[in-house]
């Protein structure tokens, strides 16, 4: 069984968006920013990261907002990504995306179908916020790929909040510093 | 003249000290976690960091709260640092400690002082989170040096807020990762 990786950037002060990300403009005020390591500012080291990700990854979990937002009608009406996606939902549509499956009962069914899919392959949880969250509280992940934008932000959508009641020690075991990024690898201790 | 460095321990979620500080508990509920790096988990490449920091600074700028929950009676009376000090504080004690100049007219002053004492050498912010702040809002800094431990806090005293209103662009030109913490050096732009 592949491990439960759960990634997501952030600026340096711990926001994933700015403020009103909506489905017009899918990071919120100024923070398309936070994705320059993954477009405008993008390196080798950056695209050996994504591939990394991309290859180790034999399925997809994103949040239905981030679908909403950033995946729906953004890619053409095509899936982004390279292996089966599956969208924690509270409606299924009545055409669902090719590539795409809707799951309405939370994310420890989500999670069930995903590492049916992945096989021995991870299972990538790309995300939004409230997704990692719900993750890290109920701690069902093997890792946190976190890739920390060099920008305060100031205001945004937080990362780090409804974690629950004890502090979460982890191990970073690798870190990358890019122009757009210093990505760090961490694993549950 | 020597640069302006900010310096601050934070855990992954951005908190500088676990909850209730005060002079009988310094880093707050479970704040001592952090600093494991300085302590129970320090490693060579954790000395070289705070030898360089040492080796660098002609003056450190201390933070009121910080002086008397931290240091004022910590460590016998004697100042911790190889530099003379400068305590940002509302008051000033009857007697003094050795090594340590109070100021009361805020950051603008206490940097005055500061720097005449550093001559080329750097001037070193070491905190609290509260001075900190005030130097990046006041935008009077050249590098901001941050220690990221490698834990979850979940709740404690914020780093990263009261900064303004306006996004602010750093660049990280410096990483290294030991067991005790993501150690990442930013510049602004």
């Amino acid at each position: 069984m592949g491990k439960v990786i759960l990634t997501m950037t952030i600026s340096l002060d711990g926001f994933v968006a700015g403020l009103n990300p909506g489905i017009n403009n899918p990071m919120g005020e100024g923070g398309v920013r936070l994705h320059d390591w993954i477009f405008a500012a993008r390196t080798e080291k950056d695209t050996k990261i994504l591939d990394q990700l991309y290859e180790s990854s034999g399925s997809v979990i994103v949040g239905g907002h981030t679908f909403h937002n950033a995946i729906e009608n953004v890619w053409g009406g095509a899936s982004p990504f390279n292996v089966p996606a599956i969208v924690v939902s509270k409606t299924i549509p009545k055409e669902p995306a090719l590539g795409f499956t809707f799951i309405t009962e939370g994310i420890k069914s989500a999670l069930l179908k995903a590492r049916t899919i992945a096989g021995k392959k991870n299972v990538w949880v790309m995300g939004g916020a409230n997704l990692i969250q719900q993750f890290i509280k109920e701690d069902i992940y093997d890792e946190i790929w976190i890739h920390i934008a060099p920008v305060l932000l100031i205001k945004g959508v937080p990362l780090f909040q409804k974690l629950g009641e004890d502090r979460i020690e982890l191990e970073a075991y690798d870190v990358v510093q890019t122009p757009g990024a210093t990505h760090i690898k961490y694993r549950r201790v």
